[in-house]
């Protein structure tokens, strides 16, 4: 489970970028942190760019203060985390180092504070103490901070009407990042939408849970050392299963690989569209 | 609604002086923080002063390390803030200036530490997620630290029969300023005359809602570019509507405003004393 | 109730040690942080000692940066805080010892960061607003953060079947220490023996509430003037209190202490063990 956090901080490493970083090495071109507020998650070499713009570019060594050094093999860059279908094989190999990279951050919690000064936003509409808990763990290792709501579809105004995109609209004026836990699969789409900073879909109903996949697929591949050949056996509720969507998309990315679809007939998997 | 965490920014900035911004500039005389737990919600020049004596003085300019500099105009100062009608004409400008000067720290959220060391708990009785969260971020973006509940209703003792007045006591021991949303008019009141820090009322049942009011103000102020001889209608249900309450209080004290309340008359507006 | 504060930042300056303050002063021996996650709850002198082994010895000055010094008179070392019957009368004056030296840093609240880098997950299966912020003002008071949920039972997986045992599993991955409440007797142990990482418990059903007696004993101590030969009653529902079950067990470390138990038959302690 410890993994959720690297992962996270994987990509919450790449999804704000420090202004701090840049200054502290010059062979860290993360983007500078928008004024216009265009959103970017990114991490890249010399040549990072900022806004919608999607560049691939190969990265140099990125020097955190007092933190373990670690580098960046591969560019990733999106607006948003909100379905498996975002990342290909490229992208996933790139996160997968830097995961790597960071899991000594992880071991020694006062090494980084390379998100110091970043608010992240963590909106549950439905609760979920194991993923919350994840994301926050992960961004306060990396020296940034928290606002939580743990059950905002109890606790806010969505009761009195007010609708997701209000509440986005709101919630975006005070943070850096929104991570969005919703009962309803396309509410982190919507989100995504509306808000001028990133959002990461942290489950989305019976949509997806982009993140979560990530987590398997890493613990996947650090269990048994490859993803290209592999025979995967998915079992359960696999109508509404959100992670078990999201991880078939990621493993559809890497060649050979048999899923098995295990479910009583009348939960099993709706709809699955593979593309090449 | 980013405004709120703004002029949150600046009450809480004039909430709980610093010590150590006092030692980084001579300019700069916020009371120091009072070991005898008198409270003081302030912002002065030269002669500032701790405790509850209140004292109009010009100030000078105020230098945060590693922060954009700001000046203060005019002193406000208060041992809690519970309602719209503390704030005169003077205080209002003040507070706006102090807003206006604090919008570079909110784009750059790196920039203040000048809260660092202080703990904000936001007891909140009733749910409300973005006034919760602009309070939070507003603490954590000037560097200070939250403790937090969303439903103290449910989840305190307050089902067991303990009193408001029991866990103000309580929480007084915890924190060094307390944000309190409460589903009771007066409750704020009967929570600052108990504490021995400031208390700030962020709602009190059909009440007040003096810091949502200030906002309001402070974003009409923007929008129109005067508050002197505008007209306002307020529409809804204003016999509950606490936040339209504290603006009508607010915008009385400018020239020549005129204030059409809109209402069913089933919920019209039942008082509201107006003292020029 | 503000000892409540002290006397936790107590057990949680000894709970994770820090190797910032050990490179600080070499008078400090607590021992560093495992890599192993072998567990450790200690504060003890020249010849500390990591994981489950527990060693007496006496300490010399502590130092911490910016913060008061204080001393440390004798070494106490838990690899977790399940029970009050773990406090011997040593411990216990140790501790006292340790509690009085830090309050100065609860008056200074920016003077410590000895727990810079540190997490603490605080685990809510039943709501407690002064338990939990209590906890969470120390740690935060000493530079530390905070996971925390308020309602765990409601809010977490805990309703799809999920045992406490993988929950524990989960968060010992984001955190470096659990403050767990639970409404079963027992919760507590089974953490325990379940986490890699120390947990302390904050009251587990009719069970125990070992660290509020600490601080009922601290007080009495502190209003007292003295534990022996005092006398004290303990009124109300004594079947369920386990705040006062926790607190006779410290109490029965003293000499001459008479406990007279009142209560309703119904409700009349149900047992006690006292062990010379």
């Amino acid at each position: 489970m410890t993994a959720t956090s690297m992962l996270f901080s994987c990509s919450m490493h790449v999804g704000v970028s420090n202004p701090m970083m840049a200054s502290k090495s010059s062979a860290c071109c993360l983007s500078n942190r928008p004024s216009s507020h265009s959103k970017s998650i990114s991490s890249c070499g010399q040549f990072g760019v900022s806004g919608k713009s999607k560049l691939l570019c190969r990265a140099s060594a990125l020097q955190v203060e007092s933190a373990p050094s670690f580098s960046v093999g591969q560019k990733f860059q999106f607006d948003d985390v909100i379905e498996a279908q975002q990342f290909d094989r490229e992208t996933l190999n790139a996160i997968f180092e830097v995961a790597r990279s960071m899991e000594n951050i992880r071991n020694n919690s006062s090494g980084s504070q390379m998100l110091k000064g970043y608010l992240m936003a963590t909106l549950f509409y439905e609760p979920s103490t194991r993923t919350r808990l994840s994301f926050e763990s992960a961004m306060r290792r990396l020296g940034g901070d928290v606002l939580t709501t743990e059950n905002a579809r109890e606790f806010s105004s969505a009761a009195k009407g007010e609708t997701l995109e209000d509440t986005i609209r709101t919630v975006e004026g005070y943070s850096d990042i929104i991570v969005l836990r919703h009962f309803e699969s396309g509410a982190a789409r919507r989100a995504a939408t509306t808000a001028s900073i990133p959002v990461i879909n942290a489950g989305d109903g019976p949509g997806q849970h982009p993140t979560q996949a990530l987590l398997d697929i890493y613990t996947i591949e650090r269990e048994i050392g490859k993803l290209d050949g592999i025979k995967v056996g998915l079992v359960g509720d696999l109508a509404n299963g959100r992670t078990v969507r999201s991880l078939a998309y990621l493993l559809a990315k890497y060649h050979d690989v048999k899923i098995y679809f295990v479910s009583p007939n009348v939960v099993k998997m709706k709809y699955f569209f593979f593309i090449g």
